[in-house]
């Protein structure tokens, strides 16, 4: 069961080529994305309505899309134009989805049409902003469920444990828990951590003194279905606060998105923006690096508990403080799956009595 | 679900060697074929009725095959003859399988044996006949059902799109359906596409100057549980018709059988004779090359098929006038299934009365 | 289904290395071992009860074990004795194990506790006695269920079939059966074959003429949940008797033992001593490498079952007289596996009418 009527993250903008027929499952669901002829990117399900083959194994023709097994073409619209081997076209049509390319990503809507709102769509402002760099392209393939993978990004007092030498810092990072806000779209993260070790990886670029304390901020909104949007950074102890940084603070911006593929797999999608040494590739590699490095962390404990959850699927978990946001989130995300199918089921009864 | 009172294609005879203990797995069941003292070929089930161990780790022992487990001895029909560690011999036997070599191919009978009669085989003559030349041992693995192929093999109007470059030819073949005549075991495709432009394998070897257009003629018998024997060729438009062939008409007669291994797998064999050309081996690999870069187009389209259906099992094809020929066939295929279901049901009961 | 109540071999005790977190499935269960500062094995549930990540990816801290997710600290008994992001310690813990290290085998108990008396474990003392020597570390990792071995090694009649070259022996090797008795705790198996021929294994070594005839004894104890316990040998006809051997009889102590991974997937431990060349290595690796060859070709056969079994999961095995110990061991295992689900409802029903 999954959130339909939201956008979900279906891909960097590089990855959909000028020519490309790219077909990646979302939703336990095929979709194949092209560009027509004005470079706009489409969406339509990567499965002829025929004998079921993948359109992605077709081609484009005059902006519409033929299948590669019997030659039917398909408009922009999902709309059938022409079928070889009939003397009447036949009626029939695929699905098409609504996307929206924006700040580098492609996003998708599976749900309702008429509700998809390209303004509910997160601003990511600094994967385009001249004030901010990062390596783009961030991608991972995961085997489980998404929301094994929202629970740890919804508690980042793992962090000096999983990434003493990456994202973590000291052991009384963890103490601090972040202060929790429930929105109806998700959920806003606070922690703001004083006169604390900085991580490996910002010791590294800001040029710090090795034994400089600092203060840490990361402030998040985590929304649905799970789009991570984040302010962090810090700046030496004593020397301003989060309204009034100093020269020599570093600022960093990062969206992360988990979009299923399946039930038991998932897409992951990041970047982290700096605001500082943009110009140095260099930084922009190492930062990345640093990220991959951190992630493959998160991913070796993920699969453990995976392993250990197929092992005995019915064995519960026992719920400590630092859950609190990741079980909200779980709430929220149980919470508008049902209400979407009520929504559904009222659809269908109104439409009966009409 | 299969039909069981039917000849199957096991193998190519090849592919039994004389002192070969050949397993091979056909409709779930595992089977053992060998070659007895006369090089007459033997098929027993390959699983000693004792601790199912397969009997083809075994050997062959004067005309009987011994279990290499723990030395149970079976003779040709199945009998257990020897048990080295019982003092009373058991009353023990494993099922055998009517064998018939014909034309190259090994045919078994999973079904009664008793109605397993050899004039059933179809005649593929041209396998064995000097006036016909082909590369033999055609032979694929398919992990997927082989309805899923015999879908792909009773429709040809995918040629032109799925293979541009060998079978395929120009689009307007496709819009030609063929006549489709419906009998007791099977169904019988016939297709004449006159004044088209001559596919790229027949180009290659007939000699026609590029821009000929040709009569091309493909018809054939497609039989219970999923034979395919078809008569196909071309001439130059306008100087003969099927009837009366011109000099340079060149013909081909192919043999296709599908045998299911699994509900999800499929062993495909197949061959393609030519009547031109007949000694030159170069022309035969050619023939046997383009063949095989066709059927991994058509695979290659057939398991994104696969994959499309196990996403969503349950998601309807929606059918187009080609897809009579496949309709039917799956119709026929039912039939024959309930039909045998019935005749068990009335067997059993008929020998409850006795 | 497993007998949980009894002792189970979990590993040699070099696998587990004084800074080592070794994990281990065993019953269906993921175990985490390791050694305390007293080089005490310990063993507990290699799954943090918080978000269920494994054990063994964290760390030794006094005597502790330290998730590496969240930082949780479980001692010694498994009790949770700090919480980084917590105020008020969390009342958690993690199941331990009883375990105990003896004759180089590390024994776990996954029943009972109360129950787990070390006085049950079979003494293998020739794992370490200077009058016997052996090439420790023999493991096999197997995926099938544990009783399709047990068969495998409660009926040596399949010797001179499947192990002509090592193990085996002449044929009439299999033709006597051994006699069979029937413990609360497994079954004894005593085979003795008069003037029957040397194996391949030992002509090799005991330096037997070619045409020496032998009396070869094989005295078992196949115990619950899998462990075999022989001692096994020959010497040449008509020089002694098993009471009184010659001095150039030669005798083996075998010590093998079978613990599910899961239901479909098995550990097999085993260990070869001889009571002579005791200081030569060559013939540890000599008899070592035999094993192995002889336990590859019980793993091919057994594989073949298994994948028999899988095609076709209701079809009957057929029993014979070779078969009576393992028809009664798995008679035993049913008994022993119904007693203790009896013994737990009456505890469950105990504990609430007190």
């Amino acid at each position: 069961m999954f959130v339909k009527n939201c956008w979900y993250v279906a891909a960097w903008t590089d990855e959909v080529g000028a020519e490309d027929l790219f077909s990646r499952t979302i939703l336990n669901t095929p979709v194949l994305f092209w560009r027509d002829s004005e470079h706009i990117v489409r969406a339509m399900i990567d499965r002829c309505c025929h004998r079921l083959a993948p359109l992605s194994l077709g081609k484009k023709v005059n902006d519409c899309i033929q299948c590669n097994y019997h030659g039917l073409i398909f408009d922009k619209n999902g709309q059938c134009i022409s079928a070889p081997a009939q003397t009447r076209l036949p009626k029939m049509s695929v699905q098409t989805f609504p996307v929206v390319e924006k700040n580098q990503w492609i996003w998708i809507w599976m749900g309702d049409e008429n509700l998809a709102d390209p303004n509910l769509i997160p601003d990511i402002f600094w994967y385009d902003h001249p004030d901010w760099a990062y390596k783009p392209n961030g991608h991972m393939h995961y085997p489980v469920n998404y929301l094994l993978i929202a629970d740890n990004l919804l508690d980042f007092s793992h962090l000096p444990f999983l990434h003493p030498t990456t994202l973590g810092g000291s052991p009384d990072y963890a103490s601090v828990l972040p202060k929790v806000t429930r929105n109806d779209d998700g959920l806003r993260l606070e922690k703001m951590v004083n006169n604390t070790e900085a991580p490996g990886y910002s010791k590294q670029h800001a040029g710090y003194d090795e034994n400089t304390k600092v203060d840490r901020w990361m402030y998040y909104d985590f929304l649905i279905p799970s789009i991570l949007l984040m302010d962090a950074g810090m700046y030496p102890t004593g020397t301003g606060s989060y309204e009034e940084k100093p020269a020599n603070a570093i600022s960093f911006k990062s969206a992360q998105a988990l979009t299923p593929e399946t039930e038991h797999s998932t897409h992951y999608f990041f970047g982290q923006a700096r605001d500082f040494a943009l110009d140095d590739h260099a930084v922009s590699d190492a930062i990345y690096n640093g990220i991959i490095q951190a992630f493959n962390e998160d991913k070796e404990m993920i699969l453990g508990q995976q392993r250990n959850i197929m092992l005995n699927p019915s064995h519960p978990m026992k719920a400590l403080s630092v859950d609190s946001a990741l079980s909200q989130f779980r709430w929220l995300i149980d919470k508008k799956i049902k209400a979407e199918q009520v929504e559904t089921t009222q659809q269908i009864y109104t439409e009966n009595i009409v």
